[in-house]
């Protein structure tokens, strides 16, 4: 599991910040979570091939998340993309996309499905063999949703050695791997357990972005692997996190905490802050496995 | 006069090229003339302060064009910004920013000013003491206006040392300025020319951008100080202009050339050419005063 940050600052940008914008490389999957105004080129400069984003995730309709989207359908269009493009993202997207391909007299040469989202309830809205998105219902100032990326529990692997040692024909392989006892070429059952590995520990990954504090994520969210939770301001200013419905990164930890994530990535910084530093030492007092977001930035689970 | 090129590069961005946004400093003022993704960064990175820029003149609807409007409307809010803005953009986007404002649940809390343009004929649609600005229909795939920027004439300079000699009372000042001939303190008839000096010659600045080859725009931009006329293509790709309703260099430069202007200045270059200049040296087989847009560039008249 992969996430490259395109970018994680807030709604202002200064000359060399970026909006929200993510890829996530997971199962096989590049999936683009939020897109900020200029997703397009930090996905160049990230050298992310555009053909491999074929879901994008949009929280919700603050020009910080989604202004890019618009020039990203546009370019797939101008490269002559073939790859259908599904967009998850609150009700109203449709319309405005409608709109403004209607005032540049233009439509898509690809298939453009857009999954218009309104539940406040966390629902799957994706899932193939190996993985599951499932969203989570954050408390900001319009509707929004983070997402719960969730690998599968993956196939056993196979002992090749010991199962070639035990006589087993191909066939018996794939049951094998489903973590099946089989009959080998002389007749004896063998147990699965004594030729087979156990699967790769599936990844899980949370990203939780524009929200107030709010506890009611936690069932959602327990245990992840990697929790992305904004932070917008430092606890110094927490009073500003209420007219915003935005979190410090005090509050992102306590979450971190509770949830019992494996990491917690902070993010989604207030451009009146110079120094990202301050961030991880406020939220390490309550959570101790803290990375901080940069644009540009990899992280490797 | 003065032009910042913030990006001159056509629709497909790469990782350091820009769509078209740039701002032309005029009598005081700084217009920006178009405003594709990224324009607020480019603007922050050439240091043109927001509250200078008061009216934004968008030539038409297609991405390149204007996708970087909305995003810089919503952080004039959020910098809390009291100047009122005037856009001047073809007709459809009033309704397009309405509906971003909804979905956002926001709206500005400056005075937002949307000049809706449909008109097929040249009109004047912005004037003060000192400058006037007219749109200039062009031929694109959608409705497409370029702009004339046009300084009025100044008024005449005092030649102070000889106005002092003939003795005029400051009270007529204003009248010498205006040309006229006024009597001294002594009753004697002083003939204006000779204790003035000529006003600046007005400027006068024309884009034209994005258009197929068109010589209905010579009677309106006919003598202008500064043309930028777009050049998608070079000649050996004139085939592509058809489709496209774009043209090549050398188009570019017959234009200029037929409508007698001081300068040309090419841009809207496809991102399929690696070497500009070749787009300045067909265009002077044609007319030798070329400039070539560059992102970033600045250019003096």
């Amino acid at each position: 599991m992969k996430l490259h940050i395109l970018g994680c600052y807030s709604a202002t940008p200064k000359a060399n910040t970026n909006p929200t914008a993510q890829v996530l490389e997971i199962s096989n999957h590049q999936f683009l979570i939020d897109c900020g105004e200029g997703t397009q080129v930090q996905l160049r400069r990230q050298k992310i091939k555009f053909n491999r984003v074929k879901h994008i995730f949009i929280s919700h309709l603050h020009g910080d998340h989604y202004f890019g989207l618009i020039g990203l359908i546009s370019t797939f269009r101008l490269l002559t993309r073939e790859t259908e493009l599904h967009i998850y993202a609150p009700k109203g997207l449709k319309e405005l996309i409608t709109l403004q391909m209607k005032l540049a007299s233009s439509w898509t040469n690809y298939q453009l499905i857009i999954h218009e989202l309104n539940s406040k309830e966390s629902e799957l809205i994706f899932e193939d063999e190996n993985v599951e998105v499932h969203t989570i219902p954050l408390d900001h100032r319009v509707y929004t949703n983070g997402f719960l990326f969730k690998e599968k529990e993956g196939e056993r692997k196979l002992d090749i050695e010991k199962v070639e040692e035990a006589n087993i024909n191909v066939a018996y392989y794939r049951k094998l791997k489903q973590g099946y006892d089989v009959v080998n070429e002389d007749g004896v059952l063998i147990d699965n357990k004594k030729v087979t590995l156990e699967a790769n520990k599936p990844k899980s990954y949370a990203f939780c972005s524009d929200t107030a504090y709010s506890e009611k994520i936690l069932p959602i969210i327990k245990d992840v692997d990697v929790l992305y939770h904004e932070s917008t301001f430092l606890d110094k200013h927490e009073k500003l996190t209420v007219p915003t419905k935005h979190s410090t990164a005090k509050q992102a930890a306590t979450i971190a905490k509770k949830a019992n994530v494996g990491t917690l990535i902070l993010g989604h910084y207030s451009t009146r802050y110079g120094n990202l530093h301050d961030f991880k030492t406020e939220a390490q007092t309550v959570f101790e496995n803290v990375l901080l977001a940069d644009d540009g930035k990899e992280f490797q689970f």
